[in-house]
């Protein structure tokens, strides 16, 4: 077992998990804050040349687990692994975010899709991308082709 | 305070820090294997049909953290945040591995840069890219051009 800890919190619009949109298609263009704590700031020195982040956070409302489940993207079940549900063995999220600017130890990003509150576990540099035409995407592929 | 369990190991060429490819240029395209603990295995259904996955994993070998250093990429130091140092106040790793095939509980991936036994946290499918012309890529791309 390993202990982890918030190194500050999301400040988004959305309250509750239903205000968060989900399924096929869904955007997250929402902006937000990451507010980090006063003793974790000095570490966000040079973070302002980077135009998208990596924000870890804890799924803190989830409870428990579940192996297999039906996503909001889908009517079949898949396993927890090859989905983004938040009932995972480590309630981990993963979220890329554009950084719009930064004030001090607050961070204004595009692309929230956490709640009110999250904590967040760390914050990296996003450095390249898988180019699309490279990209397969499985069920969630095959989810989308049903729907059209 | 949050608790973290591993839901499997790394199988790496990497058996020391030093082995890991580092620094400008460095290439990621090693072979390994992420072995699932039984108990998960279920999780992983329909995992094969993605190309490319995130694994979140545990720095297990690093000690402490230091909010401001030196990367191996540059003099000149950086905060943390916008660095993938291991020292880290949570030490969590992230890489995009490309899945090449499952054997049960077994992924066989390209593009490992963790060390042999590292424990794994979460797996996640990587759905999306964003574009090359939108990234920027702040003191990774000065300390680039600094050198050629």
């Amino acid at each position: 077992m390993y202990s982890m800890q918030a190194i500050g919190h999301v400040k988004s619009p959305y309250k509750e998990a239903r205000d968060v949109p989900r399924g096929l298609g869904a955007k997250h263009e929402a902006e937000g804050m990451l507010a980090i704590l006063p003793e974790f700031a000095p570490g966000l020195a040079d973070i302002e040349g980077f135009s998208h982040l990596y924000v870890l956070w804890l799924f803190d409302r989830a409870q428990g687990f579940e192996l297999v489940g039906k996503p909001p993207t889908d009517d079949r079940e898949h396993g927890v692994f090859a989905t983004r549900s938040p009932r995972r063995p480590n309630p981990i999220g993963l979220t890329v975010v554009e950084l719009l600017h930064r004030d001090g130890p607050r961070l204004h990003v595009r692309g929230i899709d956490m709640l009110d509150g999250t904590p967040i576990l760390d914050i990296k540099p996003y450095l390249s991308s898988i180019a699309p035409e490279k990209l397969r995407r499985g069920w969630l592929a095959e989810a989308e082709a049903r729907k059209k």
